[in-house]
């Protein structure tokens, strides 16, 4: 495991369990775990540079709070979009989408899953060197 | 205002509108606002030293991520605790706590309040410095 040159807040974590379904090395703190209680999982999760998420949508929405980096965020059929510390995205259900790292940049995100009761992410195909430059 | 001394990662934004339910001055910006889409209220309150919340209990319960400075949470009837930069807190529906700054120390935490649709937060009496102390 590489340490983080930029702050991460939370604890960087181990690598990142859901790693398949991801380009490149990254890292995950579960804050809040998945439980019918709170209905509410959040996540840290922290991306080498280059690294990114495969595309992939999420039943119920997510949202990203942007605390470190520069990252990358796209829609299917839109524009990238370059994520700053204190940015924030929400991403409505059932969008195809990738997030990730700056090629040159660390990047440190939280996630918090909404809605999950509607259900799990679909993971898809990974995100070529081409679409992701 | 007053500028935070501390990185507050997000805006640190304006004196917070919910300040009658708070003692001493605090910030707040909004990071996803309330809607019937996302299901997940998501702020960022700054604190001033020795600033809090009054007692207060949430119908769905809330989740504090810190994200710098020192802070105290207490639940009613337990030890007060001491949070710090990377802590997270996760407070049942109902349950009667505060939350603030430590009293000489500035302090900044996202709030996510959970499971929205159960009903808004009921505010109670100011945290006496007693209390606070």
């Amino acid at each position: 495991m590489k340490k983080s040159p930029i702050d991460t807040v939370f604890a960087q974590g181990e690598s990142n369990p859901y790693g398949k379904f991801f380009t490149g090395q990254t890292y995950l703190t579960m804050l809040s775990a998945a439980d019918p209680v709170f209905n509410a999982p959040i996540g840290n999760v922290t991306f080498e540079p280059g690294a990114r998420t495969h595309w992939h949508k999420h039943a119920g929405g997510q949202i990203l709070l942007v605390l470190n980096g520069e990252g990358r965020y796209r829609e299917r059929g839109k524009e990238i979009q370059i994520l700053k510390k204190g940015d924030v995205v929400r991403i409505p259900a059932d969008v195809e989408h990738w997030h990730g790292a700056a090629p040159d940049s660390w990047f440190v995100h939280v996630s918090v899953e909404t809605n999950p009761s509607k259900g799990p992410a679909t993971w898809l195909e990974a995100v070529t060197d081409e679409e992701y430059k």
